[in-house]
């Protein structure tokens, strides 16, 4: 068993930072695909964990490509229990994990432990990531957020993480625009120079 | 090798719960694309069982964003064979895997074992997932219906399992919003405000 | 290090059995996406391997939606060398794997073999699939092809056929029909009777 | 840990390379996805990697479909550091990973460790990939590039190459061009010579 800590030091308002998000109009989207918000929930008797993947950002060069400029990430948040099957949203803490911190996640074997650390500013935000027995060990356990997390729910996080870590490092944009009618067309114009790595 | 179990309790009807579904007509698709059904289907000596997937479900925001509302399951239905690789679908047996179920099963390992219980209403319809050589534990053999699972078939399972789990999580939906050209125009009115998460 | 191993027993002409794909015309794919043939080759010094994915096959159904008649499957076709860096396609053999078939290679251990057998009509024609070591114990060597296969190159394949499995299911045309603005449309005629599932 | 070594002998332009690439124009891509430039970067204190997919390659048939002619590949950049966070790309040393060459990465264990050479014209051009430990044993460590790569960073670049890897194979085109619609339509054509491997 698994336990997702959640060390609880400042308060964060996530709202705040996606209000340009939220500004995202419908007229805005003709022809492209809506936005979605899919956040996955482990819903526990002391506290609940939302895991949502938020996207990579992309920049137009001048050739008319585009260029990956920042890579995605995963947010997730905590939140305590206020009763039976019920969460208090309102003091909820955020993390983000960035994809070298999600390989650490997808990497963790039944032994492994790890542990994260945010420190965005001047903090002492941290957050924990520990197999279950493991979480003893801290200080100030009062002000935590404890989600364990059984070997079933790690299956799904290490497979839905392993499907969205290309997608968070943009690899997808690439992979979509490989076309058999544009490369054929490329094809054409290229010099023996690419030889070296033809073999 | 693995065996599924299914032991039968209650009669179930699934075509009744379906029928929202069949209304779907093609005028209603216009633009979209087909509804398909695809049911892996395993057949053995003394029944046969046949999986698949069911989408998730998602809400419309004000913001003409979408947000999932349920998540997507997987159906699996028994039948006992009723002659030389003829089977009687009419007994058949339906139980649905959630998506923590999923992940119990696809990270079960050679000497594990595991038991899904579905007791939906009052009733105790049950579902059971075992290693072979453990079924043997099992009282009312004669209500179940067994499917023995073979390594390979197992692996099969596990694979399509890994490849549907992030469309029940509607992370596809996801995914597929995420775009160089829609992400250069957020980025522009991002704020400082960022940071945090741009490590 | 894995070894393929091809028994010939009966010549295999493939191209007639393509004969109807052959005849696929650029006209008839009007908006839709052209055939791509995409083969991924072993080459050895005594003998070459290509291994090629085939669709598998829908059916339309009055409502409108699909339904997969038949799974997808993988084709193997060995040649023996004719010289260096060549090889004589014209005296190819030609299998082809199952899903199930691939599961058994996607789930092979570094000390399990394994053996296919593929005996369509009323002949003799078998096709093994061996870790090296094992190949020995067979009869009939001088009929036979081999590939000797090495960890990175089965790293390869098994990562392929991972991909390419959910596919030959037709899962992917299931995954692909799932859409946010579609489901909160059905969403909204669904009935209680569908809670069993909604855990 | 994992150390990425790349031993420099020759210096190597691969801009020069990628001309025809730059040349793309946007008024060429009219309905087409944009060319998006994807590197994922590892940064440490005495140098920087960066991993890039780069798209394999088509032929037109007559027939009007497609073939890979091509397979793709991964480029590695390797920059030395020319101070705190920053990193001399002018002194890169640039090598590029067979789909081959990808799987041996893929397959790395814990204890394993590989190594590539690229020999591409006369030179004695190297590429290294060692497990940590390992790279003490080479001679001439003054012209050598190391990256230590670190448990968490390798699972990334496993997921990520597991990801590409079918792309750069072409296995996507074949996979996108899979269509239920498209599909009951060969079905009626196709004659009972299939059913060898119907099964």
């Amino acid at each position: 068993n698994l336990t997702v800590k959640s060390r609880r030091s400042e308060y964060f308002e996530p709202q705040h930072k996606f209000n340009t998000t939220n500004s995202f109009s419908p007229q805005q989207s003709l022809g492209a695909l809506p936005r979605v918000f899919v956040g996955h929930s482990i819903y526990k008797g002391k506290a609940a964990l939302t895991i949502e993947p938020k996207a990579p950002d992309f920049s137009p060069l001048d050739s008319g490509a585009y260029k990956l400029s920042k890579e995605g990430f995963v947010l997730l948040q905590f939140a305590p229990a206020s009763g039976v099957r019920q969460y208090d949203w309102s003091r909820k803490q955020v993390f983000s994990l960035s994809v070298t911190e999600i390989g650490t996640l997808m990497g963790l074997g039944a032994k492994d432990s790890c542990e994260f650390f945010h420190d965005p500013n001047k903090g002492k935000r941290r957050f924990g990531f520990y197999l279950a027995g493991v979480q003893n060990k801290l200080l100030n356990v009062d002000e935590s957020i404890y989600i364990p997390v059984s070997k079933a729910e790690f299956t799904v996080l290490v497979s839905a993480f392993n499907y969205i870590l290309p997608f968070l490092l943009g690899w997808h944009a690439f992979a979509n625009s490989i076309n058999p009618e544009d490369s054929s067309r490329f094809n054409n114009s290229r010099s023996g120079a690419d030889l070296e790595w033809s073999r």
